[in-house]
């Protein structure tokens, strides 16, 4: 069973570009904010972790464009957690405008420590979202 | 025969996060730049051509990050033409530092008009990148 | 009595640079935000009155940098309207993480039209915020 | 007689937003970009000078939007000091499109060490504008 959580996004003009659409870019922070939020939610606060010398650094993405986001819309993002490894997890996004599919997406974040390496994902993490 | 450009890049404090790189979504701004100075330096500009109604979109991309860049670093983008469809084109980029490999992607952009929708890409731009 | 509004704004690594901080022209941001808002709240919805011709445009900014924000925290910025003229707005708003204010600044926008240039601003608006 | 430096900018989709123009806040991107080359070429290297404890953040902006800048465009930003204290600089900026004047601005600079506090700008970097 694959845990996962809803996010909600407002789009403002900074998001936006000259061709009257959210920059394609700008996705990727809103997957920053869902994931942090779902993060949070399962009570691991990025914030903490990090002076504990753990950070999660995205390796991968895929994203497809399907329909563009404009000014003014209220976007759900849902997060996924399609599989979690020995040091990297599986994440799949859908943004959504009402019913509509604007955009989708993986991303494969790996854990790493203050030296960059990657490390084995402490239990206590991998326990929030398997239990 | 691929065409391909090289685009240079410097990395400021508003690039980076305070795990003190760059931040990931910003990889697509600055392959933004390296397609808009290859198709520049074809003599397609986007401005122009945006007045005709027609507009490159990305409808899809690939990225891995491999290592990451850092504030002040002069990165050197190389962006090549794998494909080019109907209406659409297929980009590599490869941004590298000195010789290191920081990141890979491929970006498939669509060609539309002012109503969003797929239309071929016109004979003078698809010719300036296959003559 | 100058109408005012209060907003919350977390702070993501997207918003930080490599100083540990946020980066300084991302408060701007916050205060389009914030601004939009309070325009939302008093009925007056950005994205109607730009189809209308309506348009309200930063002049001049402001802003004081008193202390910096940083990754995680959650900020609440107080928007308050000290004066309304024929064709602009002057905006006052505050930043604070509890009780420490870690920002001050003054904006002035315009009310333009479609050709850029100043306009009245409309009565439905100005009432919205002097009723 | 003020030291200063004239930094070319190019502005692309992301720096743009739906109202057709640069987004306010990106203009103090490019302020800090501007900078940086102007202390680049005085011998400054932000960079190293941070390994060595010394910061320099933006204590006050000060900026009037008189034309905006557009997609396509490239600007001429002029930077001055006007004055360098004992722990601060202030800069003025004008951000010109061929001779139209479309930004004015007023910066101050504080130098600050590790421990975010004020410190006395070292002998070096003072000379590096005023000799």
């Amino acid at each position: 069973m694959a845990a996962s959580n809803i996010f909600e996004k407002k789009i403002y003009y900074h998001d936006t570009d000259c061709g009257n659409v959210v920059y394609y870019a700008n996705y990727l922070k809103y997957l920053e904010e869902a994931r942090s939020d779902f993060f949070e939610k399962k009570g691991v606060i990025l914030a903490d972790i990090n002076t504990r010398g753990i950070w999660f650094v995205v390796a991968r993405i895929e994203m497809n464009y399907i329909v563009p986001a404009q000014y003014g819309n209220t976007l759900r993002i849902t997060t996924e957690i399609e599989k979690i490894k020995s040091a990297s997890m599986l994440f799949t996004h859908t943004i959504k405008r009402a019913s509509t599919i604007l955009n989708e997406s993986k991303a494969v974040l790996v854990c790493i420590g203050d030296d960059f390496k990657p490390r084995v994902i402490p239990d206590d993490i991998r326990t929030a979202f398997t239990a």
